[in-house]
């Protein structure tokens, strides 16, 4: 099925690849309770071996490996025509008082017209804060704080694609912890990463777009400008009480947005899919409130993403090319769905790391079919755009891992040999964003030259919380920017 | 791979399948959202057939079907060693009083010494309510929420298998609603069905077997003996906070309880596969808090129950018959809980409808392996001995889906014809159970005879909230009660 472009891996690449695999491929530390699909062992563990490996007194828990995962996601409401249940629902928890969140485009959508008919109906008061930045930075996210704490609502809707809920998820904290210095929940090491000890207001979460998955996950993400970083806080507290899902109120995303959105819900659940095993994570936290919701790849997380990747190979094209196409639409909103489930417990890593800076430090692009008047490279077209180079690398720490990826993009995996899965996976990848169309190919086409890696480079180095679940990265600093500098190298063009 | 034991179905029951096959494979009433695995389509629909068929001003919502599924499930921690957590998130959530509850074998185990050691850690006050009857019965209840009331404790910890977390989520329930009548939440027609308005406390529960998945649903049953049937009480919002699965404390099964609980798994992921779809149930509810938790397969149920029937077909076994298979009990408590997300958003039907008159009737059948001083049909036996004959019926409603079940088994279905799905999945189901071993093979083993059928049909006619989701069930009482006369029959002996 994936032929007709044909995207060769240097002899180099090919060779490190190789040598990956052999370095890679090693036992699992704890083999009883691993993924099956992460690896393959012979022999059944006794109790024994447990309390060997778990139970005995822990020496120093900063190194030693997670012996447990949690999930945890928001209820999910889907169905077309829900958005008008919602009055309903802050009536049935009794709410008096809603913030409703949005920004400046969407507050004029058939979204926010059920969603305030809705609370109307119900007669619930609300305040409606429509201010809210796309790619929010911090002060745009103090000032939708400063909106909601005078108001002190008590509970909050969200109306909008990822960065309005995210801003919600900020406003609900802050709220809550009114007091809190802003950097207080910010992740480590650019904030404190305090864990969030109290429950939040509810927060119900009406998706307009179908990509980010944010109305699942416990994550916001944002702009540190004081930092030159993307960052953002990330905790389980933070997570919408419901999210709804209605496939009609993503039939007004053009086409270049479908397309953008959806490359986003593929990295998503590639990335997750691919992340380190919960099980080979290190610190072991000592209170289970220090579990970080990106903790690895787990066998429940990895359900979620695998199946959002068939669905999204399958209907991404489809819900690109023909706007009437509501069931390739419908379907891309609840891939986008289960890949937050998936990598809201499971994490992202390279793709979502290299992403920001490649965003920020834009060089002038423009991307086809967004009608702004300034530069953008869209977050999913920048998350895609290295995500065949990654793949390529990746695909040592788990060959059969990558080898399923690929079948998903349709590959006869038969008779492919597990040390060439970063080679088939990356071709199989490079062909699906080539078919769909309107995408660069490479950082080259974005306006990155040579030049600029290293400030990419750079502006990655940051991003531990993801680069930590990369599969194959080197935790030494220096050896981690060479990996990189590769990486995105590779990624020029493809 | 499923061939030793060979299940023939009568002519009579392959021409009934044949002509059921005919009658039941019509076009779903809204494809464009409906599960790709239920209904093929070769259109896609547009908005307007949306307009059409959602949008238009409600006539009469009881004949209306369902437009929305909705999917809630517990926080999942799964980890050998994380029950000495708990102590700690009793920390985190600031809970100050909490009332444990067991019943009096779980209370001499080390998964109740864990829980206990971790509250006293913390230094957190609790008492300990160890009578929990198992299958829990009104009276059982009533006292157990007797008990709970005067210590009015601020979270419930549930240690043990579903009759215990069953009982902990009614204690829970009724100290938040004091004032309520014991029938007022109780499953309509037996009680009054109200919805469960208002959060409860925390609950967080510790499985230690694998099998009622109770630990992430919202539902707790109960023999409700004046009115001589089986029943219980369904709400999202009696959910547990967190599932605490720790594989370390089902091993303390014995090998009896391993199988019966697993084949409750296999039932559960099974009916819960095949259950009507979502969209073909009535009535639409008015309010998204009359949507029941019982709503019919749905795209996100559907993943955790087909991946949750794979797990049982291949692990059971191997934790059934050798007890220091950790790695298999593992992947058995997982598949218990994922099986739990499944059917506890999807439903279960004619397994687990009939299993309670057969249970409740036991003619003084002692299941082997069960230390127990009087007859007892466990409940997993209960279900599963129905299911061959339950599959070969409801197989007519949807071959794909009967097919992918069969396949899950092993068998090769390229060459099946979709009109004789039911006659494999059957097949491959009376095989497995006869493999697994220790299994009666239809009613009679367990003493029942053909002249108890009517009685059972008669306590199976109750249970009309699980009934409702058999995908091809008659809804005309005299034909639904010839069909599970049927039914019954069949089971007699595979």
């Amino acid at each position: 099925m994936v032929s007709a472009v044909r995207v060769a891996p240097s002899a180099a690449s090919r060779a490190r690849n190789l040598l990956r695999t052999v370095q890679y491929t090693h036992p699992p530390s704890c083999p009883c309770h691993s993924n099956p699909n992460h690896h393959h062992h012979h022999r059944s563990p006794t109790l024994s071996d447990h309390v060997r490996r778990h139970m005995a007194t822990p020496v120093d828990p900063s190194r030693q490996k997670e012996y447990a995962f949690e999930m945890a996601a928001s209820s999910i409401r889907f169905g077309p025509g829900a958005t008008k249940e919602v009055g309903m629902d802050f009536a049935n928890m009794k709410a008096k008082r809603v913030c409703i969140v949005t920004d400046e485009n969407v507050a004029k959508l058939d979204a926010m017209k059920q969603a305030v008919e809705g609370l109307s109906r119900e007669g619930i008061e609300f305040t409606v804060f429509d201010k809210v930045r796309i790619e929010p930075k911090d002060s745009s996210v103090k000032e939708a704080i400063a909106f909601a704490k005078p108001y002190n609502p008590d509970a909050f809707l969200a109306v909008g694609g990822g960065s309005v809920i995210d801003t919600a998820k900020l406003m609900n904290l802050y709220t809550v912890f009114p007091d809190a210095d802003f950097l207080d929940f910010v992740n480590a090491p650019l904030g404190k990463g305090l864990p969030v000890n109290r429950p939040l207001k509810p927060l119900v979460a009406v998706p307009t777009t179908a990509g980010t998955g944010s109305e699942t996950t416990g994550t916001a993400i944002f702009d540190l400008v004081s930092k030159k970083a993307k960052t953002g806080i990330a905790h389980r507290n933070l997570k919408p009480t419901l999210g709804i899902c209605d496939p009609i109120n993503t039939r007004t995303m053009p086409s270049a947005v479908h397309a953008s959105s959806g490359l986003d819900v593929l990295c998503h659940s590639l990335e997750s899919w691919t992340a380190i095993p919960y099980n080979e994570r290190t610190p072991r936290p000592t209170n289970p409130i220090n579990r970080p919701a990106y903790q690895g790849a787990n066998p429940i997380s990895d359900i979620f993403s695998l199946q959002a990747l068939k669905s999204t190979v399958k209907y991404l094209p489809r819900a690109v090319k023909d706007p009437d196409d509501f069931e390739a639409q419908s379907q891309m909103l609840l891939a986008a769905t289960l890949a937050g489930v998936g990598f809201g417990n499971a994490g992202v890593h390279l793709c979502h790391g290299m992403s920001y800076p490649i965003s920020s430090q834009n060089p002038g692009y423009k991307h086809a079919g967004y009608s702004v008047d300034h530069p953008i490279i869209p977050h999913g077209v920048s998350v895609a755009v290295t995500a065949p180079a990654v793949f390529r690398f990746t695909a040592a720490s788990n060959p059969d891992r990558h080898l399923a990826a690929a079948e998903a993009f349709g590959v006869d995996i038969s008779n492919v040999k597990r040390e060439s899965a970063g080679e088939v996976l990356g071709e199989a990848l490079a062909n699906f964003l080539v078919r769909l169309g309107d995408q660069p190919r490479g950082l080259k086409d974005l306006g990155f030259k040579a030049g600029d890696i290293d400030s990419l480079v750079e502006g990655t180095i940051p991003q531990q919380r993801v680069l930590a679940l990369a599969p194959t990265l080197n935790k030494e600093l220096e050896a981690e920017r060479a990996e990189l500098r590769g990486l995105l190298e590779e990624s020029l063009e493809y």
